[in-house]
């Protein structure tokens, strides 16, 4: 089967809580996998923020395989996150799970993550078109690059264009890894289809010793954005700790990865020191810089 | 990963519209991929019951790959699936997408099929499963048995052990084949688990040509239970007619199917004579014969 | 990429060792996974052939993923290969796997077998070939039926067309079985290619509790043939023991093949009663009786 | 299975014909897919040697899934490669597909490839591994990472560390890449194994406007090598002219990929200028520089 979809337009930026994905800024973001609790979630997004982080993470409601598992906080958790983007300025991305849930969470949150489980739950890609809210879809773990942008029309066929693709793994038979990360979808998308496409290491390889290499290699891939598990403390949190940096790790890749942005013509905010407002300085420089490059 | 899941019981029967999973009868589903038209679907369905079929098969509310693609005819088709129920006496399984019409589809139905896009819809198998009605669960193109075990569980902890499990083909390499049917899950999940367990050989190899021997090797393998595409005229079907038997093949493949599951100690029944109160009988065979048998 | 082999023939039979692959009857091929030692494999062949085995199988060269793995007897294997052969009446079929071995191989065995591994190694393929011997070819675990179908037809560029192909499981996600038995190969090939096709649910499964429902699931699906690992021992098996049935269990498997076999059609030879020249017989049988079905 | 094998070293460097990989140089390796004929090969070798390239690739021997494809030009083939060797002072690096070639092979070449297809030819490894001689063995398109280093450890087991990984893609269900490049392992093979790891993004990719940004990402991953396919004129290849660049495109990836390099701390050789004594500059620079960080 060979891909019918025929776009409009070759490119296409989406811009969501004061960022703009597609720019040639990577757009870093960064978070536990769950908001666990006020305290330690604010003082985690504070600490992001000041590294340079753009969008804060973090589930509110979490899908798990077992109906055992820890579930996230629901309602609350949507109310620490929208009280760490009003103390940090980030803006923040969140997983809906529920149609009926995407008003709520629309409310509380500047992104809407569709999930790779739900890549094809038809009705809630129809209600988060239909918000009109930017839409982070992520594929499903045996989907097609095909099938993947097939369900990002049903989102623009319900009404919305605010669409940013997310690569997260694919199942193989590998086992060292937990999916394989296919990054070649970065360059393939990027090549038939208008949409800024990030990439989420920290969920593909399942390990935090593997999450630098894949992101370093994401940036160079072209990656428009990179979607990374970082908590206080991995070996408490309560879920995905396996696969999480820890706040100084993080800090070190950011380094590697400026670099590497850099070298391929791209760029990832600096440090944040006090007083400085860096949305505008970088917004500034992305208007009067590179962006007249193609990507 | 090791499976983690403990049952109480052994094995476990499922009843559904005067059918039961997990018994000496292989259960024989069949109908068009979707409910097109009233007419054209009552007599489908009354030839279908002639032959034997136990279970209806048609979609009101068809998941597509593409928002452009046929979707069903909703409502009204449930109502022509409950009219077809009437007239024939055939129990009916039809797929619920949204978990804001599990009500609705559980009132027009024996049977609700939760498609292997949704198996990890955790909210869709939440409603399922309070609504106490029958769930047939297919397995995701790249569930693993533990997942699909799991996702089951979601549907057991919602209150209902009424579930079925359904294979349907999963992702590999292969192009023959739209997907590759996994019969070795049928053996692998009855020695773990209590759910009586179908098979699709339709989607799985999404070519009528192949349906005939995978079917056979189904109910060899121990298949409680067999879902296959049946359309009056496949050249012209709204969806799916590359993989869908027209009237004549099903009914020469029902006759091969009925000597396959004696021989492996099971059976399938007969075509229904004008007179004779088919299910009754049927019900009584079973629990005179060789019910006592381990399946 | 479509399949561009064209046949000047639809079907084709392989006549080894006495046996014929391809004809009504499903020739049932079995033994330990490796020759272990003299006494226990002629004493384990001699009771395969009482109980109707037609082709007895065995390891002298062994592939091994490690190499500090028992890697098989060699030229000493294969003689007592050749000695049971004698001994038994059956036929041998015993893999090689270097170019230089085909003719030692081939002067003590009916049938050379090329593993998985191997199935692109092309110098193999040619020697094979080009020794005229029938030749067993094995699936590849992550090869294509065209690519397999591809690697057949190396055998006979080289010169000869005597050709039986082995599914024996691909590589998938799916971690209950060592790997998943596609099944619906068996009817994929036999409608594009004039080869006998064969099964082996031993090595697919990797666990001898699924043999046997994937066995009778190979014969309904319409498998010319199957290759099951039998070992006087199992738990005490140098290689493979976790897969393999012991002598009572497969013998009781036997008789449930021999009704599945009926029930579609086929045939297998039954047990071997003394003074009776079952051979004869047999072949006998198959002239009269269901051959002129299409197979 | 969890891996098994422990090593003495923690790392190995592996030199060939004056390169050293699992230095702090990231090894570029190019050339046509088979060398066609002796005046273009030359041609294109000595370009390639002008911009830097350090190790020529080009195949004499050439599996090919179908015996009618062009298959090399065997000895010639050998003759033209040490010519070229000779002519340009690079490396040489070529597949051996027939143990009673490697004799040959090494003759000619200054590092033997093992092709995907023969990943567990054993009986070629072996020979590989008593030539002494550097191995490039790339990985099976469905081999997981262990048995790829079980693999590794037939030609070590044969007498020779020299052995080099190569990641060349593995087999999915996606469709818009030949078979999906898996960078993710290299970190994990260089977290377990001594061996330095490169990578092929021409094979896995089989396109030629996917392979700039997978040769980026490799580098960005931690490759030690890459492993590129450049054709005088990719439109008339005799094979796999579809995923050859043209000296032009390759280049600029060049450019590219230095500046890659450099951001993670590796270097890739500058374009050669006449007169300059690159390669020992090179080492100099190798011995002086970045050579005390850990890779």
């Amino acid at each position: 089967m060979e891909l019918q979809l025929r776009y409009n337009q070759s490119k296409q930026t989406v811009a969501a809580g004061g960022v703009i994905f597609g720019s040639p800024e990577v757009i870093v973001m960064a978070g536990p996998c769950a908001v666990e609790g006020r305290d330690s979630y604010l003082n985690c997004a504070r600490s992001l923020a000041k590294m340079g982080v753009r969008v804060l993470r973090g589930g509110a409601f979490k899908p798990r395989s077992s109906p055992y598992s820890f579930a996230g906080l629901g309602r609350k958790g949507l109310q620490i996150l929208a009280e760490a983007r009003e103390a940090t300025g980030m803006a923040v991305v969140t997983e809906v799970l529920d149609p009926r849930d995407v008003e709520l969470v629309a409310a509380h949150a500047d992104i809407l993550q569709i999930g790779s489980r739900n890549m094809q739950n038809f009705t809630l890609l129809h209600e988060a078109g239909q918000s009109g809210h930017p839409v982070m879809l992520k594929r499903g773990m045996a989907a097609t690059c095909e099938e993947w942008l097939l369900a990002a029309e049903h989102i623009r066929a319900a009404g919305s264009e605010r669409i940013v693709l997310c690569e997260r793994g694919i199942r193989t038979f590998e086992t060292q890894t937990r999916t394989t990360l296919d990054l070649s979808a970065v360059p393939v998308l990027k090549g038939i289809a208008p949409y800024p496409v990030v990439v989420d290491p920290s969920h593909a390889s399942g390990k935090s010793e593997l999450v630098g290499a894949m992101a370093r290699a994401a940036v160079a891939a072209g990656a428009d954005g990179l979607l990374i598990e970082v908590h206080p403390d991995p070996a408490n949190a309560l879920c995905d700790g396996r696969q999480s940096l820890d706040p100084a790790e993080f800090s070190e890749l950011l380094i590697e990865l400026r670099r590497v942005a850099k070298a391929v013509g791209r760029l990832i905010r600096e440090e944040r020191s006090a007083g400085i407002p860096v949305r505008e300085a970088q917004l500034l420089r992305i208007k009067q810089g590179v962006a007249n490059d193609d990507y």
